[in-house]
């Protein structure tokens, strides 16, 4: 494992120690290529699709086919575990299952999902998205940096956004399996081996803004005083109170200004964003009246006008109980410790899981980090998960696949 | 009154409607002209001393002089009212007792104070410094926003920054009155006339950095967050509480800036202001403490790292409750509603009244606003405060003047 991690991360790899494999690069597929003949070797049949997922079957037994997959694009100057992990021990799984000439009962197929990090084109989870039958040719008018649009990036590497639908298998698939690294410090401050995932957070995000009063800092009197600042001090304190309360439920306000922003000048207006997620609907719904009831509460106790404005809506899903209990049952056999936990970050397996049973599996990250170069998990880590994962198809490739 | 201000108003009007007369400049030394003609009209001796300040004098009586003044200039694109007022009332209130015949004990001088507003070089209360003995050569170096150095912005209006010390006129001065805009709305909010100046308040600037771990928004839980925004709105939301709790006392963050500021990241840094103010000594050390130890304290809850640097520091100074008195047995005689408050900004008072007793009286800003082409001041009330200061100076050129 650790040997395959490191052949997959000299492809795309910079000075700084990250990797930057974008979708539709060179660099991509590049790695496509790596990961295509290692399942080759392993006897799989191995395409690109339409959409540019990588696929690799293994067309045994008969019904509806277990995948295991994640993605192979980073974001610019990323990690060598975030999503590559995720194919590579699903590679990894399927050599130990031929390895001890394990009979399955149904098909198993390996995907690596197009730019599921969205980090070119802001289209994240295309491949994904086109492999379930989602209609993803509106994407194709977005440009990168560059101007480049992912219709011509497309093109360019010999994909033709036209014939996307034909990417659409998701209706072969009976089970969907995604290792991943946790991204987040629970597994490791816990000292616990792996996570069962039971749900993906959904998201809603914010721009609010306040406004009261821009005045001199010396001369208003604390009491006429209406400060946009200490407005968008209190949402933040009170959201993150609220989301303390709760479990699995996450608040942030990651950007803020104010104005006019001198140091002896009370803030006229303070504008900030609001991150609030929660692994179920109904948490989701809590949360989206527990922003709009706190900014009001504290714009009328403070004076200030307000206006909250959605920026960003994802809705959580909550994974397949049975497929969780395959992985904690896995993990027993293999004598890891597993905590059941929902993931606070996107997958593939939020789109792939709407459709089809699918669990997800977390290893520990050192430290939380996720999105950069410092990211990384130990290898005895990575080799216990990878038997869990390999542990968790076995089980799903017997003839008692809860679905279809 | 009205047709004073709106004269002197004109000289460097702006389109946008407010007024700019920087230091040294032809718009500062044209409102010096239209001055000085009405001091001479009154029968004054009329100069511009070393230090650019504009001096009128009646040398009649014996004794120290009482000193009524303000100053002329002004921020880029202030208001019409910020200092002009002082000046403009003090000619105002000399014309009256003209008329009336009155016969001062003891000389009354008035003067426009060079560059109280320090908006060009950076060197605040200029005149008034050198007036009061300081010396002020040092800030010859600093240079405006065009390269210019104060030395020789001086020299080209025909002044030698080598001969400022001759500016020094203090010992000659018994008392000084400023009659001033309040810059603030409590008058207004309270429907007082005239506000009795009891200090002017000293200030502790500071800049002050808060580091946690930036982390992902959605992965991080919240008790496992190092959240550096978290504890900015904590260190703010508490100083607010401890400045209201206090009475004259202030408490501002004027500033903030969060790295690396996604919407979906955990602020790991927080960098911003905070501006301390109080009316005493003990005031402001009890102020030093409080930022300190707030911010120690919720460094400490929140996992952070604090670095507290201070970055301007201005003494609080009393004013002399003789004149004070002085000025409030004024208002009541003109009929005027009275109050006594500390000054929230700085002014000339707080030079002149190390040395000599000094008072300062406030008329109402209309919503408290200052330094923008919307400060204003009703002619009514500006009136008022005209006659309360000609009241206020006809009692301090009495032969009982308190001090030397």
């Amino acid at each position: 494992m650790a040997e395959s991690l490191e052949e997959l991360g000299r492809i795309g790899a910079d000075a700084a120690g990250g990797v930057t494999r974008l979708a539709w690069t060179p660099e991509l597929f590049a790695a496509y290529d790596w990961a295509a003949a290692r399942m080759r070797a392993l006897g799989l049949d191995v395409e690109t699709d339409p959409a540019g997922n990588l696929i690799g079957r293994w067309q045994a037994g008969s019904g509806s086919a277990v995948l295991a997959g994640s993605h192979l694009d980073t974001v610019p100057s990323g990690g060598r575990f975030d999503g590559a992990l995720g194919v590579v021990a699903a590679i990894h799984a399927v050599e130990a299952l031929r390895r001890e000439g394990f009979e399955p009962s149904r098909p198993l197929w390996i995907a690596a999902f197009m730019d599921e990090e969205g980090a070119r084109f802001g289209a994240a989870l295309f491949g994904s998205r086109a492999f379930a039958g989602e209609d993803v040719t509106p994407l194709g008018d977005r440009a990168d940096a560059a101007g480049t649009t992912l219709r011509a990036a497309m093109a360019a590497a010999g994909h033709d956004l036209d014939r996307v639908s034909e990417a659409r298998r998701i209706d072969e698939v009976g089970a969907y399996l995604e290792l991943h690294v946790e991204q987040g410090p629970v597994l490791e401050s816990e000292g616990v081996d792996v996570g069962a995932v039971t749900a993906i957070v959904g998201l809603r995000g914010y721009r609010v803004r306040l406004r009261g009063q821009a005045n001199h800092a010396g001369t208003t009197p604390m009491r006429l005083r209406r400060d946009a600042f200490a407005g968008a001090a209190r949402v933040a304190l009170a959201l993150r109170e609220e989301a303390r309360r709760r479990d699995g439920v996450t608040a942030n306000v990651g950007r803020i200004s104010v104005e006019p922003g001198g140091a002896n000048v009370v803030p006229g207006l303070a504008d900030f964003t609001v991150d609030v997620r929660a692994a179920t609907a109904g948490g989701i719904g809590e949360l989206e009246r527990l922003v709009e009831e706190t900014v009001d509460k504290v714009a009328a106790e403070e004076g200030l006008e307000a206006e909250v404005e959605q920026t960003f809506a994802l809705e959580p899903l909550e994974l397949d109980e049975g497929l969780v209990g395959t992985v904690e049952a896995a993990a027993a056999a293999e004598g890891a410790t597993v905590r059941r936990m929902p993931s606070g970050a996107g997958h593939d397996a939020m789109v792939i899981g709407r459709d089809v049973p699918a669990a997800m599996l977390f290893v520990p990250s050192r430290g939380g980090v996720s999105h950069s170069p410092g990211e990384y998990s130990y290898p005895a880590q990575v080799e216990l998960g990878t038997r869990v994962l390999a542990g968790s198809l076995r089980r799903a490739l017997g003839p008692d696949l809860v679905g279809r």
